[in-house]
């Protein structure tokens, strides 16, 4: 089985009963499908399903596209939030900045030495300082200054330009704006914001000086999707690191941009290969 | 669903072919059981299958004890080796131990707050020192003096005594005796070691010793299935520690009683609720 | 050099100026003594010198005991604020304790076993639960029933007490009593608590609820001075875990259990080694 | 104090003996320079003394110029082990490359952003691929191919080049050629390799498939100094990952491929700090 087969992916949530798994591989099995991974969660608390199971579709008996026809009266039975993507599309994704370069030239390197399995259409800033940056792999560069009194104006913007783009998810690789409603609503479950604190410690800015301040023994980096309330979003990864009585504000920030680094890819990786569903405030993550 | 419900595990594996998923689950669906838990990993390079699923037996429609008979031709078919365990049959441990008190300390206290699902019907020793400790939680204890010449001897009385009380997993809680093939192969898969190195670095004897000498910079404990070959067995989880210049041995030895103590118990823990399958030298672990 | 020659540990911080480390080296050095280990800080931001030094006092020319006598001059003329322990005597350390048991439990092991060079003459409980395990290790056991009007009451007997055991510092093993700021000022930098969190995360109660609500993907511990304000005392330690969409409230209060106890008994071994040094709201441990 | 004041730091090390810790500070002290930072480590059972020490050299008494004369006596009687180094010269540190970027371009960005307080005066490689990331830093590339036949004259070649360009030290980024004795003792503790295992686990090549063939549950990467046993210097610093049953051996690598990048970035700026003293065949490193 190589890793060029074509596969497809199916992420489901629903109420729980039983049968489920049963069903839902049955539905896969009887068209042809080989399931070579399945994950499977009870939320016993809240009574939900989640699933997430990839199978490879060379043997398929019906054309892939017909899939999300064909499984839409079972998703419909069990109530379910589901879908389905084929191998043969990558996620497209846009990245948010605006002037701290770490996150972006490690996405764009991971990117370009095949670690994610994305097309990256387009990054848009609200300055112009990383173009060089994104000039150097090849990918196009959108300023948007924004002003209290223009964000409305220059999201309407973005949002225009990610659906010229077909843009599936946002990465904010540390962009320095909060989006307003009316954008998080529109990406709901699909901005993912890498917060540079071990939440819920230390929410809104300047979280190392924070950190300094209470004399912590460890910083940490937070990803998250991003919902209406600042920092409060569900939270997809989060890593460590120790410091000591010894280390600076500067030495926290040098420190703090390795784990952004990590914890941010991990979240796109994660995300990109359909590893994460939302359970309310929460993620269920099959890694 | 409280934990009180009946469940059945089934751990499975075998050749991989398409439907094993799909035909597992509604053999469980068709008999009104409800998947709880199921993981599943196929190594594509052995194309083997794995599988562990557990389901609530409440509403089954065959008494439990008839699991086994009803699931036997489908396992044939696929070649499998299996096994289902009911939650009406705690799993018997026994314990071997020496002269060291912190493993058997600390999983004889995890014990008695209910953290294992399992009974200890005995704990063997070649040494009378932990006794008390063995009393003072009202576990027999057997002293079996092992010299080279008695030990086949001895190995088969406690292979005996192991038999009577139904054992079906031992674990080596800092055990300094090396077992027999005998032994090793009448509870294959089923002896659980802890080493006291980052496996395979320091095999063998006096491993602090030579991680001092080495100059590591983290020293580690593994926990694994003991094969004929030494420390050579599938891993079941490995934890580490960092250390510096500063550190002795002694400190390394006190820094790695806190390794060898968490890794053991996790290990018991997972072989004790079903999560391990073997695959060749490797273990597939179902966390 | 044998761990049992006599030594002295110096711990002083006063206001950063030149000459510090030079004057104090060599007010041991003059008189005979051999440094065996020193650690240094300087807080460049608020200008403050923190040393630790501890010698071998086995060619000391002058008695241990009048070494304090001798040295305040300095003290006194760099404005330090400082003490000077002799290995002769042990930390005189007590245990308060409620119903929770997997802190003390650790801590008398590891203390039985010799990782703490402390005397532990007495433990306090507000209930009688753990009476048995104290009496295992032949440690006396206080009960002091506390409710709310009779706090202030009690807590004086408490004092009283451990002012007759000659008691240096406090240790709350999951003591689930808010102590007063009289008791809290009485032993100013000598109460040691372990928070359930990874501080500032999850203040209160419940914080494995809290963290179990938010969806956290790490929980933690810390280990802390008691100041008045809750949960706000200068951080000793820290320590995490990982935890999954698979894990409950049950399975984050049993990883945190081992969190907990890894953690309380390093922050009383770095105080009983003398290696911290509170700065503000922080501290400067010389590990 | 900001960070742009004159320093000095003294690494050394010695046979143990009273008065050390003294009469190294005294003598800074006696020509007003004002200590900064002090570390000092004593290896009881080799009886060794090391120490670090870094201070002010903005009211020195002497020209910076004339320390090494000045302490030099000093050094003499103690039989020291020694140098000083002044902040208005960076360290210079060449890098070797084959064909893999991950850490290139990662030690290249870290030097951009002035992580390091070093110059990089050359890149050398045994391969062409490099040479446009080089070029992207504005850094001199040269290409030594090497064969059996050709190794001893290019390494002459390539030492010519490092004396012409006064390098203090060479990182080896995963550069894939054994350097041989004469080169390794000309740069004596001053070859900085990284070992994409964690060491002495997995020796050798392809330690990642040796790792997946054993079923480690962790996987680390070890920066040390180059000796003429290969994989046997003395270790700078380690780090690990957890991995599953899941992660195949592009798994592996990817993972493997973060944990160099932090592990040799780590143990260049160590070395470049000053902040690592070999004793045998281990380091004291100073954090």
């Amino acid at each position: 089985m190589s890793s060029a087969d074509p596969r497809a992916i199916m992420l489901l949530s629903c109420p729980d009963r039983s049968g489920l798994v049963s069903r839902i591989s049955h539905f896969i099995y009887e068209r042809g499908g080989n399931i070579l991974d399945l994950d499977e969660h009870v939320d016993t608390s809240e009574k939900m399903f989640f699933i997430r199971v990839s199978w490879s579709t060379s043997n398929f008996s019906i054309p892939a596209c017909e899939l999300h026809d064909a499984f839409a009266p079972l998703a419909k039975e069990f109530g379910a939030s589901w879908n389905i993507s084929l191998g043969d599309r990558k996620m497209r994704v846009a990245i948010f900045v605006s002037k701290y370069d770490h996150c972006l030239q490690d996405l764009l390197w991971r990117h370009s030495i095949g670690e994610f399995a994305i097309d990256i259409p387009l990054i848009v800033s609200n300055h112009p300082d990383l173009e060089p940056l994104a000039a150097r792999y090849g990918i196009p560069f959108h300023v948007f200054p924004v002003t209290a009194a223009t964000k409305e104006e220059v999201e309407r913007e973005e949002i225009d330009l990610l659906q010229q783009h077909d843009v599936d998810a946002v990465v904010l690789a540390r962009y320095m704006q909060v989006l307003s409603p009316q954008f998080v609503n529109r990406y709901h479950s699909r901005v993912i914001n890498i917060h540079h604190s071990f939440l819920p410690a230390f929410v809104g800015s300047s979280p190392y000086r924070q950190a300094n301040e209470r004399g912590v023994k460890i910083i940490g980096a937070t990803s998250h999707y991003v919902t209406e309330d600042l920092d409060q979003g569900p939270i997809i990864e989060q890593d460590i690191v120790r410091i000591t009585h010894k280390d600076t504000l500067d030495d926290l920030i040098r420190k703090g941009r390795d784990l952004e680094r990590l914890v941010l890819a991990r979240a796109l990786r994660l995300h990109s290969e359909q590893r994460i569903l939302v359970n309310g405030k929460k993620t269920v993550v099959f890694d």
